[in-house]
């Protein structure tokens, strides 16, 4: 299992944008759907053993899950409009409370900290992917990883609180867009468990 | 320099079409677009030493250039504006005729063979990325390497012609979209400059 957290600091609560100005007014929507694009899309299919989490303010958590998860298409607006849906389900919960959205997608009131203590009481190892980690070729890789990134932001005093103590991975000497980290880890597994690269997990 | 070449089979040859429908009514202009965006985007900045030439229908070649590019967004729609208003710059063009559309972005009547010519006779390496290529960590990369690939679609005959004795990479062991195998090697050359991989040149 890959597990991706994805923190955003700006895209709406609730399913009230429209789908024609995903980076303005939806509040860089598009990076969440670029990322639930790279976690799960590969040519003619859907990466089944790949999760992820997108946590919206600390308030909101939009769930993917790959091995349930329906009508994802490598497009923005169509994936934009999955995760609307999934808010629009989100607006009466009460806290730790999940519902059901599409096939694969759910919605929970909780924020980075619930994310974060559920992963670890499943037995994931938590790794932040930061500029100053190691390089990915290098990096230990276990298992059950998941992968924690930050949106276009950095993380607040109060979120990186919870992550700075975690090991860290760099996915390469450019600084890049989220997505494409998530591209680049998925290819470093493939590689490894395809044999191409040794890597040391 | 960084040269990608990716041919679509459906893409619309003018700029009358909506900016809501990419995959459907624009012929999967969608897929160019993530192409542009991974072509050139870094977080905070654009690839100057790359290229793209989006090679539509063998009929109208547009090509972006990083030296030149602005307004290039991470979006997909603010993408494919720019694509709409470069297609719509190429209605009258004469066969080999070029015009500017935005900067750093012109449209050129031509196809395939035309482009490939040309980036021969400037002296680039042209390279077919193809799932029964060289694994990419052992492949070798010179420096003025232009990499092929088609869109959903398999070439056409006369394509094929084109490009089936050049050398082949593959990108990973996973059969991946365009736009992902664009963001992986730029990863394997941007390791390779900074000496966390050896690769071979």
């Amino acid at each position: 299992m890959r597990t991706f957290v994805v923190v955003s600091h700006t895209a709406p609560l609730d399913g009230e944008f429209s789908l024609t100005d995903l980076p303005g007014g939806a509040g860089r929507l598009d990076i969440l759907c670029r990322c639930a694009v790279e976690t799960f899309l590969v040519s003619h299919g859907i990466r089944k053993d790949a999760r992820l989490y997108l946590v919206i303010r600390d308030v909101l958590v939009i769930t993917l899950d790959g091995e349930r998860l329906r009508h994802l298409n490598p497009d923005e607006r169509s994936t934009a409009a999955l995760l609307r849906r999934a808010l629009s389900q989100g607006q009466d919960l009460a806290p730790g409370e999940t519902r059901k959205s599409t096939s694969g997608i759910s919605v929970w009131r909780a924020g980075l900290a619930e994310v974060l203590r559920s992963l670890k009481e499943e037995g994931s190892d938590l790794i932040l992917l930061d500029e100053g980690g190691v390089p990915l070729p290098q990096a230990r890789l276990p298992v059950r990883s998941a992968f924690i990134m930050s949106d276009h932001r950095e993380f607040e005093p109060e979120e990186l609180a919870l992550v700075e103590k975690l090991p860290r991975v760099c996915v390469g000497p450019r600084w890049l867009h989220g997505h494409q980290c998530i591209t680049l880890v998925h290819s470093e597994l493939d590689q490894r468990e395809a044999g191409w690269t040794s890597g040391l997990d």
